[in-house]
């Protein structure tokens, strides 16, 4: 669009869980996210990409936090059962399918869509809903 | 980490809303996100890098949603104030400055990181904590 700067992709997204270590140890065991950062408010993992989880205790965060940088960051802070997503390629599907059952995680759905992707919906500790995709779900992927 | 199937990259992340035209318009004029689907109960856009940002009217997704691909979305909803975060490459960072300026959008914060990246935060209209973050912030970016 005219006038607005470039962007150049999905940096992070947040999770808000009631316990830190069990949501590290989910998404470190089933999705072999790198932990770069914890400390008691919060955890940051490293998604294939250049992206990045973050994942927050719920109400740690309901206050400015200072930096070293100069500056607060805002007060956050959420809740629920969210939605996430991360793209897996297509050849992986079976691979991702073998390892949830080996990790006796049990998929909620498995749907194929009209563009020829499927999705595994399963739920982290917290329950908030992680979609797993092939491409073939939406236009751009 | 070994036996863990391969990932591409993070490819949603989810905002709940009280209003999807409010927080389409926003999304779409300050960012410049494409809209490839609204209905209802969501709206997705489009974000660079083949990422996308959905965005669900609070409490509409609380029960399974059914499709066409012979399976359920399962159930998930969420709120409150969360931190989502977009990569900006470091060269357009005046650029955003000014864009946020001229939508007479006041950043919250601004700081600089000590490897060297900038982030500003905004707030988009369900008081989500929107950042923008130049390279330098993290180790992976």
């Amino acid at each position: 669009m005219s006038g607005i700067p470039r962007l150049s992709h999905l940096l992070e997204t947040s999770v808000y869980v009631r316990d830190l270590d069990r949501a590290q140890a989910f998404y470190q065991d089933v999705f072999g996210f790198e932990l770069f950062l914890r400390d008691e408010r919060m955890a940051g993992l490293a998604i294939p990409g250049a992206s990045i989880l973050l994942l927050f205790l719920r109400g740690a965060s309901n206050a400015p936090t200072p930096t070293d940088g100069g500056g607060d960051i805002p007060a956050h802070d959420g809740g629920g059962s969210v939605h996430l997503c991360f793209a897996i390629p297509l050849g992986e599907l079976a691979a991702w399918e073998a390892h949830l059952d080996a990790k006796a995680i049990t998929a909620e759905s498995r749907i194929t869509w009209p563009r020829g992707g499927v999705s595994l919906y399963v739920r982290d500790p917290d329950d908030s809903l992680v979609e797993l995709a092939t491409p073939g779900l939406w236009p751009s992927w």
